[in-house]
């Protein structure tokens, strides 16, 4: 009673310090990265380490383009663009020889991977101290050198790596895989919630994008780690604004029901550009996999000098992508008019220059994403969003002006603004978020959090019903869905599909068996020698295959290694793998959890001197029977998280049948079975 | 693929069709129920059909307490005072008998057994038209009798019924109980988006309390659902302020770091009142089943007496629970002054007047929510919560009022209000809702979308996490829970807590097979009339009782109808349950859904004369082994949703569980197994 007590605060303790851990670790990561982002344009003369921001604290308002402080590193157009080519060419250098020589788990967002860790799939060393500290160091390199990848996709590693590491110092959480599984999720869920300033838009990413099976109780542990690092994060207040985030935004005016048009445009848009992205991207893996394999720092410092080079001539992608959304999504009125971007007379030459950003970056993020350094598409996809719904926003608005009176804009109140373009670039971003990553209601809340406005829930509801529905009819996944594809993890999609076979041509229907009775050491250790199978189901000694448990490879060895410490030669051992009538040796086992008493006593000699295996066999294997279908046993994989099923008929074994089985039949067997849009599409 | 095509299209329209249902009756019973409220203090001279509210439309502003054309009944107290009881005692009466004539389904909340509908529990009508048709009339007449019950809860099951109703016009819906299932949730998502403006509250909603099974489409169906619903009422306007419900609100100021420890305080006292609230709910609930069980039109009509003859004599008791909340949220500056609420010379006699209030009101609430009218425990308990958080408020700001310069109060600006009185208001009604729901998340997206205040995500988030503690802390359920028990519907919890127990000591034993041949349709009704269970398992005929299949009671009726029909006497036929090699026969069978292939050939005699029941048997029943820890099976009955699992060891049927069995197990053999502190709070 006493230790559940003390286990139940001690888990509340966990996930606080994870929270913590986070939330401080989020903070330190935007300062440092706004620094070294801003860095590659100039520096500040007060005082080397502050920021253009911090560093102009006092002249806030109108223009951001510097104060007396702030320098900028020449006043010769020629040298400041070398500059910020050589800035970021240096630290594309940096950050990928970092990678590349210390962690290359730190490359990319982590996110599929992620995914596949919480379904149960063991990538050892991906959450570890040297991944997390290797991306937290080379984030910020990489935000600065400008390349079109974002922070927020590495900031859920980066967490989920925080709660691995903090949960390790706890006996229960190193224990226990699904234990452990549970902080990850809560940690991806403050990932989000500090990445985004959005708490529960990261509980809803946890449940929606990341977690495999859905519990009030993890939901729960959720909320408490993203409330606890969002918490952090807003004591330490980065950025001195009371903002959590820097695109954080208010908007005072409501929208038109015509307006609902050009939100579907926008809808339209982050579906097309989701699919696109997709399907590129994918390409580019591929052929980053078969030419660029041993290359991964020249590859990120080509891209780094090619975006500089490029992105140097346009006024949205020289800045930082945060920064340059922060710009996009404000209001004309009250100092939104940054870079000209309100001035009527020169709103075609900006819509000009929006639509290159959004072609440039488009094409650098396609590229870009999955080369061998910490980043995420999040970011870059938002980015790319804002500035074409702020293009679209900036025309719309022109033909307002054109138009007053006329037609749809009848309903305009003549004395305030009727269009508010920065209402756009918002809700583009989030179409081109939702497009590639085929989440909806985590996007909806996020976009929510950082506005506050209640009134545009609605519209960004639209936006992202359009979005789905275009990529449904497209037949787009999301990204990190085909990542995982691409990669081969073994990964169950969520959503079922009908396959129409049974579970028998499905299974192994080899198996390497061991019989219950009648095996000595020197059996077992020349089959675990002469096979790789994870684990071995136990059958009955009378010929009959009668399946009476399972084993996992590592426990036998486990056992047969502690009896040799302690009994010496024991190769003509007889092994014993049940119980024989007796009793206390019925532990039940809950597969999901590695639960052990301490049964040092069962490597004493029993009284026939048997080897005894009976406390590590599972006598209660999730078994199926052969002519049970295809998806329900999917649906028993997903659902109740087995590592193997056993097909038994009638009591005896004929196949056993594991997710790769199952990826596997799925891949060769049905090559060009992809669902069709109406089994995906309809609701 | 036409067809799937058509599906598809016509899933969208059907859920689209439920969305505006419930978004246009949401509005009309909304402006009802305003009116039919108001008619209690008085009526429009210029037109009778008006609400006070429109009745005043121009005098907007500073004092809600009337106009010119808003006559009171009279002008002396004692008579308005007796037409107050008395329209509640008509209102009353009028709702409690129509509910009692003509739809006892109507009568509650409906969300405990809407949740156990969702987990596959039958129960013909509840959701049917004159359901659906009675609530709705009834709802209005019981919110204008002053009982102390909301029409939150009903909403929900309206916009259910509504689903069931518009869903049952489809060939697809009515043949499928689970695709009839989906609708239930998408529509229950709607319900509460109406009920409080909120649509990813809705969605939340429907994931944490309502949702049994978890999956992004059905996620993606709430979305979708609420965003029409939503979008209908915010069309319609019923308010004409813009707003989606009375007590939509807007903070502009921000909190401060040593609010927190009153936020503590609000906290505590919402986990206290669900505390309080569940327990002598379930003594009332008991003593009405006992005492009550045929007085139902008495009850209410006392309760309402009682409730109009004490309430009157307290400002915030006598006016709608609504309204009430709408003023107790609001800011003082700005016309938030009413009933005086905000000035300081009176602030102890409305802090006086707001304890009276919140005892009152948590009384009446106990005794009246489940009395057989519709209504709902939502709206209640916030309006206690938020009676109980002004009155803080108010003396939080009389301490800063009498001492503004010392200790804690140093930090606030002079210039600007301290304490914002509404927000504590505001907390005080999320803490009591999360205290009597036990849910989290949704309470907090529900309350930000009341406002739109990011700044008080945290504050709601810290109040809640609070309240979450001291419930677990004192074991408290929520109060749809503990109905669902009291009730003895067949439910299992979501939340697993181990028994320690196998599944041989709660499966029964004592089994009614059936043998694959050598029955004659004699033999098997003379089963089917000495035994009520649901279902058969199917052996061999062997007797070895190898486990071959199940029939459920209602599918061998329909085959021995069908066949008598057809053929006439078959008394004497054998009856047929495998296929003996014929390989047409195997179809797979998917236990989910009532798929149906058409089967005429079945009824007529084979060559052997035998009468077929195979195509109707499941030959891959859900099995278990006797020695699986009580715990999985619950897991499987949860997440794979079998009615039943047979329990066989090395391919002999030996037993078969029910979630029936396994709730008896848990009610008889450990009758004072609660889930300790530990299990239940321990993150």
């Amino acid at each position: 009673q006493l230790r559940k007590a003390a286990d139940s605060v001690s888990s509340w303790f966990v996930v606080s310090l994870v929270g913590v851990g986070i939330g401080l670790n989020a903070a330190i990561m935007s300062i440092v990265s706004e620094w070294l982002s801003d860095l590659k344009m100039g520096y500040c003369s007060d005082a080397w380490w502050l920021s253009q921001q911090f560093c102009c604290w006092e002249m806030e308002g109108e223009e951001v383009d510097g104060c007396d402080s702030w320098n900028t590193w020449s006043s010769v157009t020629l040298v400041r663009w070398i500059v910020f080519i050589l800035y970021a060419t240096a630290c594309s250098f940096v950050a990928s020889h970092l990678v590349r020589s210390l962690a290359k788990y730190a490359a990319g967002s982590g996110i599929s991977e992620i995914k596949c860790i919480l379904a149960g799939f063991v990538m050892q060393g991906f959450l570890g101290f040297s991944t997390f500290f290797i991306k937290t160091m080379t984030l910020p390199l990489v935000i600065a050198s400008g390349l079109s990848v974002g922070k927020e996709g590495p900031f859920v590693h980066v967490a989920c790596s925080i709660g691995t590491v903090v949960a390790g110092f706890f006996e229960t959480y190193r224990r226990s895989q699904s234990k452990m599984r549970e902080i990850i999720t809560a940690a991806s869920a403050a990932g989000v919630a500090v990445a985004f300033g959005s708490p529960i838009g990261g509980v809803l990413f946890s449940i929606e994008e990341m977690s495999h099976t859905f519990s009030i109780k993890t939901m729960w542990r959720s909320f408490f780690c993203a409330l606890v690092a969002t918490f952090t994060l807003s004591a330490m207040n980065p950025f001195r604004t009371g903002k959590l985030v820097m695109f954080q935004v208010t908007y005072d005016r409501d929208w038109h029901f015509f307006e609902i048009f050009f939100f579907i445009i926008l809808g339209v848009f982050g579906g097309l550009y989701g699919a696109f992205m997709v399907k590129f991207n994918l390409q580019v893996a591929a052929f980053r996999r078969k030419h660029l394999a041993n290359h991964g720092v020249a590859e990120a410092v080509t891209l780094a000098i090619l975006t500089a080079t490029v992105g140097y001539f346009n006024r949205f992608l020289r800045i930082d992508m945060t920064s340059s959304m922060a710009i996009l999504f404000k209001e004309c009125e009250g100092g939104g008019n940054i870079h000209n971007l309100c001035q009527t007379e020169r709103q075609w030459q900006i819509v000009n220059s929006l639509l290159l950003a959004t072609i440039i970056r488009s094409g650098f993020a396609v590229i870009t994403y999955g080369c061998k350094v910490p980043g995420g598409i999040f970011i870059p996809s938002m980015a790319v969003g804002a500035t074409f719904g702020r293009m679209l926003g900036i025309m719309v608005k022109a033909m307002y002006t054109a138009y007053p009176t006329s037609g749809i804009f009848k309903v305009c109140a003549p004395d305030i603004p009727c269009i508010t373009p920065g209402t756009y670039a918002f809700l583009g971003a989030a179409a081109a978020l939702s497009g590639v990553m085929r989440i909806t209601v985590t996007v909806v809340v996020v976009m929510f959090e950082l506005t506050g406005a209640l009134t545009y829930i609605l519209p960004t509801m639209i936006v992202l019903l359009v979005t789905k529905a275009v990529g449904d009819f497209l037949g787009t996944n999301g990204i990190a869905d085909e990542m995982i594809r691409f990669n081969g993890f073994p990964f169950l999609e969520k959503e079922d599909h009908p396959y129409n076979v049974t579970v028998a041509s499905v299974m192994k229907k080899e198996l390497h068996t061991l019989t219950e009775t009648g095996m000595s050491v020197k059996d077992i250790e020349t089959i675990l020698s002469n096979t790789d199978v994870k684990g071995f189901p136990i059958v009955s000694a009378d010929g009959a295959l009668t399946l009476v448990g399972y084993i996992e490879r590592s426990e036998l060895r486990y056992v047969i290694e502690r009896a040799r410490k302690t009994r010496g030669r024991i190769n003509a051992l007889p092994c014993l793998f049940t119980a024989h009538g007796d009793d206390d040796l019925d532990l039940p086992r809950d597969p999901g959890e590695g639960e052990e008493d301490n049964p040092e006593q069962y490597f004493a000699p029993t009284t026939a001197g048997e080897l005894q295996f009976t406390p590590w066999v599972n006598k209660t294997p999730m078994t199926a029977t052969p002519e049970l279908p295809l998806e329900i046993v999917m649906q028993m994989f997903k659902r109740m998280g087995p590592r193997v099923i056993l097909v038994e008929e009638h009591g005896v074994l004929c196949g056993l049948v594991t997710i790769k089985d199952v990826l596997r039949y799925i891949a060769t067997e049905k090559p060009g079975h992809r669902p069709s849009w109406d089994e995906r599409g309809g609701l």
